[in-house]
């Protein structure tokens, strides 16, 4: 099984890299260096089966040249603009990073015949929903160009799986935490922690180990052309909680929380959703850390890491 | 009130034009004359307060440009692709022509200070579901490049209106008849009427007028930063009733009606669906023709104009 993995050197795609190797895949990862680091994947490069290539998978023509080298079973598409935050202020930021290189995986895909593929979605394409979301809710009125960067690149998904001959899984991710991240709802400087909003927007965080369960397991066991799933996990956290948690781990005494106000962190964050993922329950996934847990568990890695 | 009709000597634009000139307003009208023609505004064109342009809005730039010599008050953005036949074959086609003018519209009013828009959608959106559609429906799995377009056009939308302040009304449109029209799902010669598909599709047909009637209610009722209409005739039409009806009308005793087969029309095409306009109908909104008649109607029109 020969799979490309775009955005491999990012938070989440690194971590699937070391899955797939682990299960004996021959793994290509590529990665623009935008968000993803040399350092996420460095223990992997000696690897047999490891491929890394610098490659920006927006760039037209960038991914049939790799295409040409070798015929890949499928595509993982992890490769995004995943900090929300800086592209409320670009419109085109997300709009590349997230949408454009969704076009050029299925442009690869229908030129050199590469049959399946894995899309990293986001709870974010509903913007700001009322109720629990199910995979066949609606509406879909996203509030960020990351939400609508990601919706508009399922679209033409849904196109590639119903029309194109494809066969697509789009799994919808929570927010996820672990080392390897790159940003947050946290800044750290050592008398001072500044969160953005007023700390009350909740939400189910998930420990990077469980996603990759539930993207493993979707890949597995779907076979329809289009197959979307929620992933949460258990319970909800604030954002308040995090900023303590991270103050009893690494501050001082005296370090003070500061709050920006405001009942959001940025432009286009989502206050508050709730996932149905009964689906993906069903097929078995049951996450190992709870939301804060999970939070907890990130800090502890983080802390053991540096990074 | 200084409007500004994007693909305003198309089919739908060109109606349009024609009742906010009636309605004393300021109309710009552009279009890049891809489907649009000079002969649907030739009408308007020594009007006081029409103004035409040709202008191509996906062109980077284009829009900036004319948002500079006068300051409008809105965009009616009517350019697309409305040929979802063509654009099953061409990813790009249907994607600039209806997903990038929407961005190069929105990038325009947010440098110009321009504060509603109005976005002529689709059912298309929704791919084939098998229920009754609302404005909260989902799931929204479109399967043609039309409708993952329109759908991504929207998700922006959705953004402008709720993170960057401004009024944004949506009307998904069903399928539109009368003169002006551009292509179908019939193609006639002088013995043969050549039918798209085994002809059982089966849709509601809405008279031009209807809709336009339907656009500019929206527009007068809607204050909310995103509202969404479903919009839908009375009752349903098949393609074998279009086809009899032309053949009726034009074709010659010994005219053959000849079905290409399948489903449907062209891979995209969506064979069946059906819309709840009751938020719509809500408003005050009723059409004056029943989708059938809205089909005679269009080719007693026809016939009499020439196109």
């Amino acid at each position: 099984m020969r799979a490309l993995v775009t955005g491999g050197a990012g938070f989440i795609g690194s971590h699937l890299c070391d899955r797939l190797i682990a299960r004996g895949y021959e793994v290509w990862c590529i990665d623009n260096l935008h968000l993803g680091q040399i350092r996420n994947i460095a223990h992997l490069e000696r690897r047999p089966g490891f491929i890394f290539r610098k490659c920006d998978v927006a760039e037209a023509g960038a991914l049939d040249a790799l295409c040409g080298e070798a015929q890949f079973d499928s595509i993982f598409h992890m490769a995004a603009n995943s900090d929300t935050r800086a592209g409320s202020a670009d419109l085109d930021l997300d709009l590349r990073l997230n949408f454009t290189t969704t076009l050029e995986a299925l442009r690869a895909m229908r030129k050199h015949d590469i049959k399946r593929l894995f899309f990293a979605s986001t709870s974010a394409v509903f913007g700001e929903p009322a109720f629990k979301l199910t995979e066949l809710s609606g509406p879909l009125q996203p509030v960020s160009t990351y939400g609508a960067s990601k919706l508009a690149a399922e679209a033409y998904l849904s196109v590639a799986s119903h029309t194109f001959g494809k066969q697509v899984v789009v799994l919808r991710f929570p927010n996820v935490v672990r080392e390897r991240a790159t940003h947050g709802v946290v800044e750290v400087d050592p008398g001072r922690l500044e969160v953005l909003g007023d700390g009350r927007q909740t939400k189910p965080y998930l420990y990077v180990g469980d996603l990759i369960d539930a993207i493993l397991l979707t890949w597995d066991r779907s076979s329809e052309p289009l197959a979307v799933y929620h992933c949460a996990g258990i319970g909800e956290t604030t954002v308040r909680e995090i900023a303590e948690l991270i103050v009893a781990a690494v501050g001082r005494p005296t370090t003070r929380i500061e709050y920006t106000g405001g009942d959001r962190g940025w432009p286009g964050d989502v206050p508050k959703f709730s996932y149905d993922s009964s689906k993906l329950r069903a097929l078995g996934w049951t996450p190992h850390y709870s939301s804060t847990e999970a939070v907890r568990e990130a800090i502890r890695r983080i802390r053991a890491n540096g990074f």
